[in-house]
C-alpha cells in the first residue's frame, strides 16, 4: 500500500479484508505474549552444567571460605569474570547477588540520599540548597527499568534522541554543560534495548569527555547488559570507554553495568558494578549497612561455570543457536506482511533480545489495544520512553527470546495484522 | 577477690601475678578473634547436601521456574518452610535473597523514605512537618547492625533496658504514647543478641498491644534470628507475637524477619520478612522497583533440603553438638577464672551464638584494649549500644561459635586474665 496512490476505495476494501482477519485471529481464541525479555527454557537449560556440586572447592585460595559471611567486594576469580566480560581491571569490579537492576538502584540511592563522597554531596542536598531538580539524560527509546528507578527517586528524565551510532551527543553534551544537576546519563551501549544500535567509536570517545563537563558528582550508567550477546558471526565492535576515561582522567564519572542473567539464569546470576578503585571502595562501605556480603558460593559456581573466555563465547554460541532463528523468523514474517507498506519500520538487531518497531505516528498505543483485545499481549506503549509517555506515540518493543516458535509465529501475524488495520483506517480517516 | 576484705598490698601482690601472667601471654605473640558471631567451617559442612544437583525440579508445580526472572514474593515452598520456621502464615512471608539484613534495610527505607501506605506516609516527611526527628527505641545491650540501620538513615535511638524476661515494656509503653515520632522498636525476641534473653509471655502480650499506643505507621521489628538455635534439651518457649497481634488487630505493626543464615550457609542462605498480607503485598510493590526478584532457585535449594519441620530440628541438633561444647567450655573458664571474684558479670545463653559480659563500671573499652594490645580480639566496647556508646562503659559480647576449640579457650583464658588485671588496677586506684 504506497498510501499517495491508492485509492478510498482501495482503502475500505483493504480495511474489510483485515478487519475479517482480525477477527479470525479473535475466534482463535490466542493467548500469546510478545512482552517478555526473558530467555526461553531451553536457554535455560544450557547451564545445567552451573549446579554441579562444589564438593571441596569452597575455601578459595586467599581462605575465603565462600560459604560464609562477609566479601563485600565479591570473591577475587568472580571479579576477574566480570572484569574479563565488560573489558575492566579486577580491581575495578564488585560482584554482586542476582540482578545488576539493585545494584543500579543501591547506587543511584547512595549518590542521591547519601553522597557519593560524604553527607555534603548528596545530589538531592544539592538539588535542594539550589531550589532545583536533579536531572537524568535518558536516550530514548531506552530500557524502562532505568527509568523507574528515577522515578523512584524523584528524579526528573529528559529525553535524548538515540541513532544508529548511539546517543545524539551534540545534545548530551550541550544539556551536562547548560545545567550542573544533570547529574547522570542512561546508557545500554551494545545492543541497546529496545533498538539494538550499538554506539560508535565517536560516540563512546566524546561520552569519555561528558564527565569533565559536568561536575564531580556526575555518572554515566553504562547498562552493558548484552555485551555479549550477539547475533552474528561478525560482532560490531564496541571501543572500551572505560579505557577512553582512564586517558581523559575520568573513570571517576563512569559506572559500568553487567551481569550473568542472559548468560546463565534470568533470576540466579550475579551481577557486577565497574569503576575506578576509589568508588568501588565508597560504594561496598554504602553497602555495608545493608548487607553482610552477596552470596559467594553462587559467584564461585559462575566461575567454574565460566572458567575462561573460551567458555564464555561457546556458551553464548549455544544462545545464539536457539534465539537467532527467532528473531530471522519474526523479521521474515514483518517482511512478509508489511514489506514496502510503509505502515511499520524496525530494526534488524545484531544482538540483545528485542525488535524495535515504528508504527506511524499515534498508532501505537492503538495497536496495543488491537492485539490485547485479541489474545496477544505487546508492551505497553511508552514501556520504552520516561513517565510511559512516547511523544509520537509509535514505539512497540517486540521480545521475541521467550515464547515458543509457533508462538512467536502466530503472534507476529497478529501484530502486522493490527498494525496495517490501524494504519488503513488511520489513512481512511485522515 | 572481695573488694571489701582484699588488703592493699594483697592487691598489690595480685596485679603483680597478673601483670606477669599477661606477660606470658604477649610472648606468645597469639593472634585469636572472639569478635566473629558466625558459624564454623565444621557448623557450615552439615549442608553439603544443599549443594546437590536439582536435576529436573527447576519447574514448580505452579508453573514457575525457578531459573527464570520473577517472583517477588519468593517461590510457595519457601514461603511455607518460613511459615513454618517463624510461626506465621504462607500468605505472610516475603522470602528474600541471602540476608535478612538488606530486607530489614529496604523496609526501613520504605517507611522512612517512600511511605507505608504512600508518598504522603513517609517518617522522614511527617518527622520534616512537624519539625522533629523521627525515633526508634532499642532494647540495650543489643545488635550493632540494627544500630547502624537507624544511623545510615539518620533516625534517632533511644535505648531502652533489657532483662531477663525481655526490654521494659514500662518504658516502651511510655514512650511510644508519647511520641508520634517514635515510629519503631528493634527485638531480637529469642536468645536475644548479646544478653541470650528470650522474651516472657507477658512481654510479648504487651508488646502485640504496642501499636495501637502508636500511629499507623509504627512497626516492631521483630528480629527472629535465632528462631531454632536451641542450645539445651528443653527450649525456652517463646509465644508468638503474631498470633497475639492478629487477636488485637495489630498485625499491620508487627514485622516478623529471620534466616538460614545461620542454619545453612551464613552467606548463601535465605531470608524471610513476615507481615500481615497487605503489608507484604506493599513492600514487593515498593521493591519492584529495584529487583527483578529473589535468587529462587537457592530457595528452592532450602525446601528440599530442610523439607520438614523434622529435618530441620535433626539440623539444629547437630549444629548444636558443635557449639554446645564451645560456649560450655567458655563458661567453665570464666567460672574457673573469675568465679567469686565479683569482677565481671556473665550470662549462660540456652541458644544464639553470644555470652553477654558486664565488667565492673568503665572497664569494658579498658579490657578490650589489654586484649588488643596481646593479639586477642573482641568485640569493640559501646558495639552493642546505638552510637558505640556503652553509657557505662561495662558490656562486652563474646562470639564462641567460629574458632577452633583450642584457639577459643585460649583467648577465653587472655579475656579473664585482662578483666581481672584491668578491675585490680582500678581497685587499687581507687
Amino acid at each position: 500500500m504506497s498510501k499517495q496512490d491508492d485509492s478510498k476505495s482501495e482503502l475500505a476494501e483493504r480495511e474489510e479484508q483485515l478487519q475479517k482477519r482480525y477477527e479470525a485471529y479473535r475466534a482463535l481464541d490466542l493467548n500469546l505474549d510478545l512482552t517478555r525479555g526473558k530467555p526461553s527454557r531451553q536457554q535455560l537449560e544450557l547451564s545445567i552444567g552451573l549446579d554441579a556440586p562444589l564438593e571441596d572447592s569452597y575455601v578459595l585460595g586467599d581462605g575465603t571460605d565462600v560459604r560464609n559471611y562477609g566479601g563485600l567486594l565479591g570473591i577475587a576469580p568472580a571479579r576477574e569474570l566480570g572484569a574479563r566480560m565488560l573489558g575492566l581491571r579486577p580491581a575495578e569490579v564488585l560482584v554482586g547477588g542476582n540482578s545488576s537492576l539493585t545494584l543500579m538502584y543501591q547506587y543511584i540511592g547512595f549518590a542521591h540520599l547519601h553522597g557519593l563522597a560524604g553527607p555534603g554531596t548528596a545530589w538531592s542536598a544539592e538539588a535542594s540548597a539550589s531550589g532545583g531538580k536533579v536531572k537524568f539524560l535518558c536516550p530514548v527509546p531506552g530500557y524502562d527499568r532505568h527509568f523507574t528507578i528515577c522515578e523512584h527517586f524523584d528524579i526528573e528524565m529528559i529525553n535524548v534522541p538515540i541513532g544508529a551510532g548511539g546517543p545524539d551527543m551534540d545534545a548530551v553534551e550541550a544539556l551536562v554543560a547548560a545545567d550542573p544537576l544533570v547529574k547522570g546519563i542512561w546508557c545500554v551501549p551494545r545492543y541497546s534495548n529496545p533498538t539494538g544500535h550499538t554506539y560508535s567509536d565517536e560516540v563512546v570517545r566524546r561520552m569519555a569527555g561528558v564527565p569533565k563537563l559536568a561536575g564531580e558528582g556526575f555518572r554515566i550508567l553504562w547498562d552493558n547488559a548484552y555485551a555479549v550477546h550477539h547475533l552474528t558471526d561478525d560482532p560490531v565492535p564496541l571501543a572500551n570507554l572505560m579505557d577512553e576515561c582512564r586517558a581523559l582522567e575520568t573513570a571517576q564519572g563512569l559506572v559500568v553495568l553487567g551481569s550473568t542473567s542472559k548468560i546463565t539464569y534470568a533470576g540466579a546470576g550475579i551481577s557486577f558494578l565497574g569503576s575506578d578503585p576509589g568508588n568501588i571502595e565508597r560504594f561496598s562501605q554504602h553497602l555495608s549497612a545493608s548487607t553482610i556480603g552477596p552470596d559467594k558460593l553462587n559467584q564461585l559456581r559462575h566461575t567454574r561455570f565460566l572458567a575462561t573466555s573460551e567458555d564464555l563465547t561457546a556458551h553464548m554460541e549455544r544462545h545464539r543457536g536457539i534465539i537467532e532463528p527467532k528473531f530471522r523468523s519474526t523479521l521474515d514474517i514483518l517482511a512478509e506482511e508489511l514489506g514496502g507498506k510503509d505502515v511499520l519500520e524496525w530494526t534488524t538487531p545484531a544482538g540483545g533480545y528485542f525488535i524495535s518497531c515504528d508504527t506511524l505516528r499515534g498508532l501505537a498505543a492503538r495497536v496495543v489495544a488491537l492485539a490485547a483485545d485479541i489474545g496477544v499481549k505487546l508492551t505497553p506503549a511508552g514501556a520504552t520512553y520516561p513517565y510511559g509517555r512516547d511523544p509520537e506515540d509509535r514505539n512497540i518493543r517486540l521480545a521475541p527470546t521467550f515464547p515458543p516458535m509457533d508462538e512467536l509465529e502466530q503472534a507476529v501475524r497478529v501484530f502486522a495484522c493490527c498494525v496495517e488495520l490501524a494504519s488503513v483506517q488511520q489513512l481512511r480517516a485522515a
